[in-house]
């Protein structure tokens, strides 16, 4: 994933607005005409935990095919298969045309070639990586003096001195966050100036811009990321350093001058074909009416994508896998979509909003998978509080696999239902346990062996329930108050 | 450190050889004459624990200076700090020269180019580093077919297929070994292969050998360290592939024939002018007499080693500053070595031997510190059982930062200094917490944040009060049994 807002979301508030459902779920079952069959929405969740599909697909995915970056030769494989993987359940599959961005990693190092008190003749080897987007500096590289900072106010501050300069931004993924179970706020708080600091730093003269890695490892692995530049601006090159070159630079910087020598050579290629996967589960009576239930396909280049987003993408796919072995047709289609270009661009939710914003009734709602491979604890709901009470018999049916939290919220839950839910769209995602799903994030570590098979299964229950549940009610959701468009 | 042979210590059973020295301390006590002043040990433990110059040295060397690869200018500037720093202290500083063998990293590329179910075009690069020592490949790389071995046995099964293949020894790094105090076996089953598989593939005429990093990380890390080739063979092209890259190759294996592009192209120089850094604190009564604590200044070339082997040898040295602070001569000479080239090839170990060879009966007892940046549970001491008994009172001066533990060993406990122990001398090292030492153990990740200084200084204070009280023995303790020379 690859969204900065997060820290403006009500889910900064997750652990006080947690609502167990017990209560409710008492309720629901003493209703003696229940609107969806209980008994259906268990065994929906038992087929899910029981099959090994998603783990299998993921494997073939991330095995065979690798890292997925927009405009890559992998990407479009992989949409090949994941097509022809759909078929075989037997939905209605498709693959829209969507032109994506095209930037191509090219060399990337980064050198201390002076500092205070460096003995004569050494220089100190930093591990960076470019952020997707970043410019690109000479093939022989650059070399200027660092000036570090520690947030957007000391940027200003020191506006005089980054003429010409390269500006580290040093701001730390507040790992305490994370483990308390406020991943996305701590990325969104040190993700900020990933996303925004070379642009500001840009605007001020810099040569170049370098972020502190947004992630909470330590184990000098540079986390890569999209970096948002200005209308009209050109590209600074612009890398993350890994935390432990961060706090080398940092330390060194407190001795006095030093500087870099900075080689990034990527480059922008005009867009490439590039597609969504759409794959259909057909309503038995309202098949116009679809309910989405969706991951990306694309990942960063650095490594197989296992948990960014293979996992989510698998996992919904999963979900008509699942309706297919069990045969069961609710009222509306289940729609799986595997995006396209979430990480750098978006392309693909967009693409699929103008094809539908004619028609938005059709759309009665849409769920993403993409926080990482964690085991679901629940429900995020970007829903009123009316419709959030609707959603009891569905935490019923996973209070087995202990998937019985919601957590209601007026914001975006995922980048590429985002243009949806802006229109008023109902929009959902598992509530995933992301307490080191930063740790790997956007890293050469986000492989297979990241994920738990268990916890993939966890969130192809979550999504099956509340998808079949969803396009069963006679009455869909009521649409909800348009969230601000975000950028 | 790069020791192959811990499988073989008595270090082995660990946990139940420790002993707690409690009784015998109180016996001690009431002793009206002790032999060394439980005083004078208390302050010197007490000196140690509230400095804080062993960790800005090591701040020094790291920041300043980074990898010490043999050979390097790097480790000949920490050479030349290390001596000043020791200067500084008011010792016999000396920096006898030592011819050390010059090993140079190249390209390092990894790539599968064929494997089961490929989509056409495409290739999986993966994460590798040579192995110290490797030979080198043409500069364009080699391509070969891979084989997969899980252990010695199946590469003599398997001998017939080996000839002009890719060699991989798949062989884990036992975790719960090092999570339950055992990390030197761990270390020992898994770094077999890591020090004899690539010759023994070579034997059988292989094309290049890959093995599975020898550590418990999981973040794509590949885990250098030296290889050893048997007399005459010509080094074949080496590597250690991340975890993850050894899975991935591991799974398409078994579903059929893959093969891989390789390239490495690390050179072998003349031996290169070293060093070892030693540093006399002159005994007040028998100056002739030493006792040695160690680590060693050199490093791998992947990081700045302040955990392999940066904490240790300004841990030894912080013992002498210690001592210099307190203004304390013991009776015999307390000795500081700083050695050289412990990595990949011990000549700095070896060469101190035979300058003192003729005169052993100086070398009363060596120290080594070698096992990371852990805390200090108490001493490994390769010693009889009627020495150890008199290690009480170090134990019980050491009893406040609970490093009250003796672990008794017949075999080596510090590379370096296992000339001297093979000769009979007493050998000794800080019982180190080691449990996640090898995450980083000869990866990019060896760097300063991986040390918590307070845990630096128990090694500072274990060694301190040990070697005061060894040099300060109105008798020393007596040659143990030589133990069998390794290698």
């Amino acid at each position: 994933m690859t969204r900065m807002h997060k820290p403006f979301r009500a889910r900064a508030a997750l652990l006080t607005t947690v609502v167990l459902w017990s209560c409710g779920a008492a309720s629901a079952a003493e209703d003696p005409a229940p609107a969806v069959d209980p008994q259906v929405l268990a065994r929906i969740r038992d087929a899910a935990m029981s099959q090994d599909w998603a783990y299998r697909e993921l494997g073939e995915l991330t095995d065979r095919i690798g890292p997925r970056l927009s405009g890559s030769p992998q990407l479009t494989a992989a949409i090949a298969q994941l097509a022809t993987a759909m078929r075989g359940t037997g939905a209605d599959v498709s693959t829209p045309a969507v032109k994506v961005p095209h930037w191509v990693r090219g060399e990337e190092r980064g050198e201390l070639v002076d500092y205070p008190g460096r003995p004569a003749g050494l220089t100190q080897r930093l591990h960076l990586t470019a952020l997707g987007g970043s410019g690109a500096t000479p093939a022989a590289g650059l070399t200027a003096p660092v000036v570090v900072v520690h947030d957007f106010q000391e940027l200003e501050a020191r506006a005089a001195q980054v003429r010409g300069r390269i500006v580290l931004f040093e701001a730390r993924f507040d790992q305490r966050l994370a483990d308390n179970g406020h991943a996305g706020d701590a990325y969104g708080q040190a993700g900020q100036y990933r996303f925004d600091g070379p642009a500001r730093a840009a605007a001020l003269g810099a040569a170049a811009a370098l972020v502190r890695s947004v992630g909470g490892a330590e184990y000098r692995l540079p986390h890569t990321g999209t970096t948002l530049w200005h209308d009209g601006q050109k590209p600074i090159p612009a890398a993350a350093l890994s935390a432990e070159d961060a706090d080398l630079v940092t330390r060194l910087a407190a001795g006095g001058a030093l500087s870099m020598r900075l080689t990034l050579t990527p480059r922008t290629l005009p867009d490439a074909d590039s597609a969504n996967v759409i794959a259909d589960w057909r309503g038995r009576e309202l098949p116009d009416e679809v309910v989405i239930v969706s991951g990306h396909l694309d990942s960063w280049d650095l490594a197989t994508g296992a948990t960014d987003d293979g996992v989510g993408v698998i996992a919904a796919a999963a979900v008509i896998e699942t309706l297919h072995r069990l045969d069961l047709h609710p009222r509306r289609t289940v729609r799986f979509v595997g995006w396209t270009n979430e990480e750098n661009g978006g392309r693909g939710g967009k693409a699929y909003f103008a094809s539908v914003e004619h028609a938005l009734a059709t759309q009665t709602a849409a769920i993403e998978s993409d926080e990482g491979a964690g085991r679901s604890l629940g429900l995020i709901a970007a829903v009123s509080a009316d419709s959030e009470a609707l959603l009891a018999p569905v935490t019923e049916a996973l209070r087995p696999i202990g998937a019985t939290l919601v957590s209601r919220t007026q914001g975006e839950v995922g980048a590429d239902i985002e243009p949806l839910q802006a229109a008023g769209v109902p929009g959902f995602a598992p509530l995933v346990d992301s307490r080191h799903y930063f740790d790997y994030h956007h890293t050469a570590a986000d492989t297979l062996d990241k994920v738990d098979p268990v916890a993939m299964n966890t969130q192809v229950a979550t999504m099956a329930v509340l998808a079949y549940y969803l396009a069963e009610l006679p009455q869909p959701l009521p649409p909800q108050p348009a969230t601000p468009r975000r950028r």
